[in-house]
């Protein structure tokens, strides 16, 4: 409806742009698997709190990360666990003591993260 | 139950390993906001798509996306709309052309997304 939509037409001359000029448009697979895994309902969360500490225990986490319910954290952790990004460990008691510290597959999400943290602190800290 | 466990108990000289010794542990709620949102099911892909090119028709972003319906693309691209990530311009037809392109918000996910991409095909890329 508006003229000036016609300014965001296809264009041939979009190399520059974009970088990817040439290639086909599509969604790397390994990508899409690592957002979806990260991006699962709180584990990105409970990545983020591991990054800051060398290893914490369950009740710490459950502590940090808001409203998630021990059910739920345990399954994250243990799908975390399955993925090879966090390494349980249980230290012989008594009180046993059960630890929880990401691998180096999982520390290595720290720039990714905390690209992410600047993003959502310019662009949503503002609201 | 291993020897080693021990190896992995609190110590008190975490500073120079986390950078957060003394800060209290939490999930900063903006980057809370922003894992959930960029890792809403199918979300990351999207945006993914749409860095790669200035702006793109739905049928495209439908075909560079694996798996999606069509009422579930529209569901998200609506969001991303609504979060001002996304500006989709109607150009007058007949046929009327809908496209869709990324906002400088959305824009400026491109080295979050980037470094996670980086992170994919070393960790995810061998198995």
């Amino acid at each position: 409806m508006r003229e000036s939509a016609v300014a965001v037409a296809p264009r041939e001359a979009t190399d520059s742009e974009t970088g990817h000029g040439g290639a086909p448009l599509e969604c790397c697979p390994l990508y899409h698997e690592a957002i979806e895994l990260v991006g699962r309902r709180w584990t990105g969360a409970i990545v983020d709190v591991l990054l800051q500490r060398p290893a914490l225990r369950f009740s710490e986490i459950a502590a940090a990360v808001p409203d998630i319910s021990d059910r739920l954290l345990s399954e994250r952790m243990k799908e975390l666990e399955a993925r090879g990004m966090v390494r349980r460990t249980a230290t012989p008691g008594p009180p046993v003591r059960i630890e929880y510290a990401l691998t180096p597959m999982g520390h290595s999400l720290g720039p990714a993260l905390g690209e992410l943290k600047a993003w959502a602190q310019h662009w949503l800290g503002g609201e």
